[in-house]
């Protein structure tokens, strides 16, 4: 396998946006990540998008080559892929990419994810997003995300007696760092107060536990490592790229509060990047909700099961602190456009590994790691990065 | 890149299915696959699932994580993707297993295709489908796919004066075949007067001019070459796999009733496999409506544009002729279940050239080829497989 390397990035600001369609938010990121890159678009010899569901959000399917023709691509007639897996959708996209280059078929591959999750009610959203659940011996019976997170959530804190301050702490801190974010949905900081009285949404999650319903959408483009120079001089080489399954029940488990798939992604990556946990400088973890930051922590193997929380009070995770996670501000405050996330996260790894962050920039930055979950667990794609 | 060759292969009935759930199917046809490899599940590496709409017609997204699961796969945690263009997104499916062992990635990968539609109304399926064209431009307006390739049809028949007796012997070759595959949805001949005189659905296409609305499955395992023999005596190398993009709107087109897409990719698959169209002894082309195999044959490059008529009245592409098309029973008479059809395109060729293809066995078959088509072709994966 050839060696891979990104070598441009873009995206969209992330919110309610209005006035942007769902197409048109995919091409900004793209058109972004191909000036980033310092590409004519012709260069460009096949794309993926991640996206999760088009379908029940815009009614529109077949989004490789909706995105690939308004992007000015069909010309070529380059080939172009939709991948999903619920809110890991973006990251597969990024793999497929990865894969791509590595196997020598193509050179300049771009990879986006896009969603466009506020042009229908609330109910058809929430509904559509109990699509990443079982509908047979989940959804079927009435269960959403923010129930079935809950429950993880409670089971946690039977085992391992996490504070609500603590839970608190991972949405307070993803906020600062949000605030430092220019594309993040909540650019504002907020208090453990703010997020110990929010509305009780499924005890014991809080609206503040929660990430929003979110449009955006992010690309990245990669290359084979020895050809990188000719684009960019921050080449951002790719470590790793693993990706695991679990069963789609959460009720299958083996323990519903440690995500199966995240131990065997996270342990794949570091084998495969040749690395051990001490190794990694900040790491982008999928916190849909709270408690899914601290059991990616656990779980990807930065502490043991039950130390994530006293951590985070410690402020270990955060911009400052010996392992900063989520300094994008991660779903909770950057948002969740669920198909453009995993890609996202990329984006902010290769922000900071140019030392291009800005206000929220990890100093001395060398390699990141991203962690994409779909579902409750069923899906989690992840990578490892490094400064060349 | 590596070889690679298809080891195994496994179909479930295309048809309405109304006792075999949307997971069953899809696990059925895998299960049929590997027996068929004759390995344990236990030796897959990765898996990659083609669907077009489960989010619109069994309200179902993270389609990889769910057929894995239960498939027993996920208790190894392989990885599982769901690929997605419309009516090619099991030739997708297909096209990324090809990569992943080409890359070296993983050496033995399953690609499955599933589509359940009879379990909503006909007009939710009708408006699911549309979601394969232009939601905004083509679908908003009322357009539905048979009067798309109603359009195509007219077009083509202006330019090139095609008669309705050539137009419906598509259909009848077709129906002949499926009488002679177990798998079929449609096991019966018709004639010429039968489609002639079936009611019609957008002039100048009637009902026997279009694919049904099915239920099935389908699945096929991948691996390096050079191990293939480990699993099976009859191994079936892939000579070339490619797909290209067009506009995903009719009305873009530079000609409606060329696919330039299958011009780009079918070019592209020759001089990957380094064989002329004369090499060819049988190809499997997407029949979703009679005209689109009319199309397929000539922009395929197996004769000029305007010829396929007169060439399909000759029997030129009978199952006895020159180049047996769909000698499967196409979509037309084998069935149309739009995520599992690419897949079935690759069974067929693979039972073809191993000699197993009973009834309608095409007698020394060699070298066989497919080509899928998403949406009016702004999707086609083509690829080409040879005897070993």
């Amino acid at each position: 396998m050839r060696d891979v390397a990104v070598i441009g990035i873009g995206l969209t600001n992330f919110g309610e946006m209005w006035d942007t369609s769902f197409r048109e938010l995919c091409v900004e990121a793209g058109v972004k990540a191909i000036e980033d890159a310092g590409l004519d678009g012709e260069q460009i010899d096949e794309m993926f998008v991640g996206n999760m569901s088009g379908g029940r959000f815009v009614l529109q399917e077949h989004i490789g080559a909706l995105i690939a023709d308004y992007a000015g691509l069909a010309t070529n007639h380059i080939p172009s892929t939709r991948t999903e897996a619920a809110c890991a959708s973006g990251g597969l996209a990024f793999r497929q990419a990865v894969t791509c280059v590595a196997s020598g078929m193509q050179d300049v591959v771009i990879a986006a994810g896009v969603e466009k999750m506020t042009d229908v009610s609330g109910g058809e959203t929430t509904d559509a997003l109990a699509g990443a659940a079982d509908r047979e011996w989940e959804g079927i019976y009435g269960v959403t995300f923010p129930s079935l997170y809950a429950m993880m959530a409670r089971d946690y804190i039977h085992k391992y007696g996490l504070t609500r301050e603590q839970l608190a702490q991972v949405a307070v801190k993803n906020h600062f760092n949000g605030a430092r974010n220019p594309i993040a949905q909540f650019r504002k900081e907020i208090t453990l107060d703010v997020v110990k009285n929010s509305t009780l949404v499924a005890d014991p999650l809080r609206l503040m536990d929660c990430s929003p319903v979110s449009d955006g959408a992010s690309a990245v483009i990669v290359c084979p490592l020895e050809r990188a120079h000719e684009f960019t001089d921050t080449p951002v080489k790719v470590l790793a790229s693993t990706q695991a399954t679990d069963t789609i029940s959460l009720h299958d488990r083996r323990d519903i509060s440690t995500i199966d798939a995240t131990i065997a992604a996270g342990n794949r990556a570091f084998k495969m990047a040749g690395l051990e946990r001490k190794d990694i400088d900040l790491v982008e973890v999928h916190d849909c909700f709270t408690i899914a930051e601290i059991c990616a922590i656990e779980d990807l193997g930065f502490c043991k099961k039950g130390e994530a929380g006293k951590l985070t009070e410690e402020g270990y995770t955060a911009l400052d602190g010996k392992l900063p996670v989520n300094t994008s501000g991660g779903l909770k405050a950057c948002g969740h456009p669920v198909g453009a996330t995993g890609i996202k996260q990329v984006c902010e790894i290769v922000q900071q590994l140019r030392g291009d962050a800005g206000k929220r920039q990890v100093n001395g930055a060398e390699i990141g790691m991203t962690q994409n979950v779909g579902g409750t667990g069923a899906t989690v794609v992840t990578h490892i990065f490094g400064r060349t």
